[in-house]
């Protein structure tokens, strides 16, 4: 094990930011003295939100969590992320069985690479059913989703859902 | 909750309904006065039969359950189409726990937005490893498929399916 | 199939009703005409409430549900009880995949004897995490457990719990 | 969220301590200025070594870890515990899903009661099938355990169950 | 890896045989030219059938499978018992995931300790349901079990269960 | 059942052979006489290595193991496949619930065609965690991976994924 035992990386798509993912947050920020959110993205695949769109919402969303840093990472190992970083362990909400099956892999690959430790956060019951992708999907066919996302991700994910009906 | 309990929706891509399928159906029409089988597709994603293709071979398979009726929905929400309907619950069979899984989040999902009920059936063991997109495959390889779709899918799927081979 | 598709039984041991159980049986009230909440219990083991406890609690518990009646059973299978109530489905509620498994062969050998139908209803997020069994053992050890069981099974809950303990 | 989030507890039956436990102490001892070993017993059980046994055998596997700390609870709630040490965090490994499910509901429960959070760590491969009770048995019919606990365990677990025999 | 790779042992309670262990012990005699059926059982604890009664039980139930034996040991470890018939491998039907998650650490574990190697056969799902003390279980409480054990296990099974009842 | 029991067929896409798909082959060979790795490709499909790569790198993998032979097919079913080859059963690695979730259906689905039979062999918790994929990916960012693929797959794999990026 090597870097900061009490900085933590939040690694995720973020594509954007839901409640599930800022309860993570917000409960790690009480846990470690600095968490640094961590978007990771692949440059050859477009999201629906820019990776700079990505971090000015989470940033809007944390507002209130001085502890808390937000940055982008493409296609790079979340392992050199962290080293860059000087973090020694990611952490990680689970939502349910599928979450802890594809972390548990990724989770042992890490610490055979360079000994980061994964510590998986169990998520809220009241979010444990909101995933980006889920919430993208109904928002696009006009479902209301304001309990589902912080407030600061409303207006703009509307808007660019409807900017993509334009773009097509 | 709201809707009329004595009606249910099965929603599904059938993309063809099986004979696992057809099991779900015919039980959940012992169960309730009218049964809604909803064919739910994506209009940016062509499938292997079209929305009425689909209707048509449902009708045919289910021809003998009198109190099941057969509809499409393109990019609609099954909250909306359940409250069109006026059917206060979803019955959807289950195979295994990759299907529970699957279906968890979208059964809190739709019961957080309008209070739809989702009921899970255990599927019959005699059909659980049957999957549309399994049996088209081996079809397309040339297994015999006679016991794994309902007996009007048989020859429009092989139809479809080296229409398919021609159409390369 | 046989028996009334409008009458449901909710089988379970309720030693005593959680919160999570009063939520399954109301939902299942606005379903069904009829929820009969079915006790089951082995003579040869003694539970912490009397059979005529537990009834009496449900009871209490769920006054405002006009729909719902509340039977003990003693070493009797579930296929019979609901036999015996013309009743043609069991309703239970299910908090994660440890349920899903040990629910999935029960609901297979009850079809298989009598056609009895399974429907599994996932179980409000909020209650998920309670089971009578866990909330025995940390009231027992000053837990403050309001929130966790119906309003008229607590002080009953205490006093069982106390009496325990002075019977050693 | 209260407590000391520099911290941390892994409770436990440890009866006895395996290299499985061993692991995610040590583990966590890099990772937390402070890793109280709780020792939790149910003081109406009788287990194969008693709490201060354990205490010692813990104590002499964990003699090179210096910020490790052992007690021993009868009877009390892991909540109370915590509050008690000004601890934020529970650490536990988890070796697969049986884990993970056992786990999650104490996890929920517990931060409900008082905030508690709990960090699951995903288990080391290499100790992942180990478990006090399976090595117990095995050891009791005669298999070499000597890779799986650790090494000040062996010659107590094996006069141990050698003192099991005679005693019947 | 050491033992004869041509002999298999299938391992297991069988208190008593199931249609299910029938179905798996067919399977793997058809698989490798000699199975050997191991009753384990735990000297310290009486089951429903003795050792020898289930033996004799197995051995009606297989009497058209010539390559298969039947065996019983108590107190012993399956890899000793293994190393004894010069077997290199188990093979297990495994009926969902509980199955195979208690079977994942007794396979690692056996491998570690000797090499045997556990090979898992998906069991039939017309016989996933069934287990020895499910069936026990409904069979006492007047069930008619004739479709779920060998027809040489039906009568003996009543006749037990009712000599259960008396011995109260 | 049909086919030689001592033949077993290790199917997968191999793209490319990882340790933990070298563990699986070499445990096989040791359980019978002959091993069939069976590479199996979707010709619509360009995957990292040809399949003519594929065998050239399994084939130098276990270049000491003198029983196992190497052949790729294109758009086949298995279970012709192994009728081919006159082989009864398939053996094949888990690494995990999602492994098993995934095997299970085709397990049956290949039995209710032709008999065939597959085995389950838990993967060795040492490379549990690896996956073709996952190995490519980490290795296009840069990681070391000379512990997770044999040792003549290392220097292909890094001229291929640098080829990848010379071919954007």
């Amino acid at each position: 094990m090597s870097g900061n035992p009490r900085r933590c990386v939040c690694p995720g798509s973020y594509d954007p930011i839901t409640n599930g993912h800022l309860d993570v947050i917000a409960r790690a920020s009480a846990l470690y003295d600095e968490v640094v959110v961590a978007i990771l993205h692949n440059t050859a695949k477009q999201g629906t939100f820019s990776p700079q769109e990505r971090i000015d919402l989470i940033e809007a969303a944390t507002a209130d969590l001085p502890n808390v840093r937000v940055l982008a990472f493409g296609d790079q190992l979340i392992v050199d992320v962290c080293r860059e970083l000087d973090a020694a362990v990611l952490v990680k909400g689970i939502r349910g069985l599928t979450d802890y099956e594809y972390e548990l892999p990724m989770a042992l690959m890490n610490r055979e690479m360079t000994g980061l430790e994964t510590l998986l956060l169990p998520g809220d019951p009241a979010y444990t059913h909101y995933s980006s992708s889920l919430i993208r999907l109904i928002a696009q066919r006009g479902a209301d989703v304001r309990a589902m996302v912080p407030k600061p991700v409303l207006q703009p994910l509307l808007d660019k859902l409807s900017g993509e009906f334009r773009a097509r």
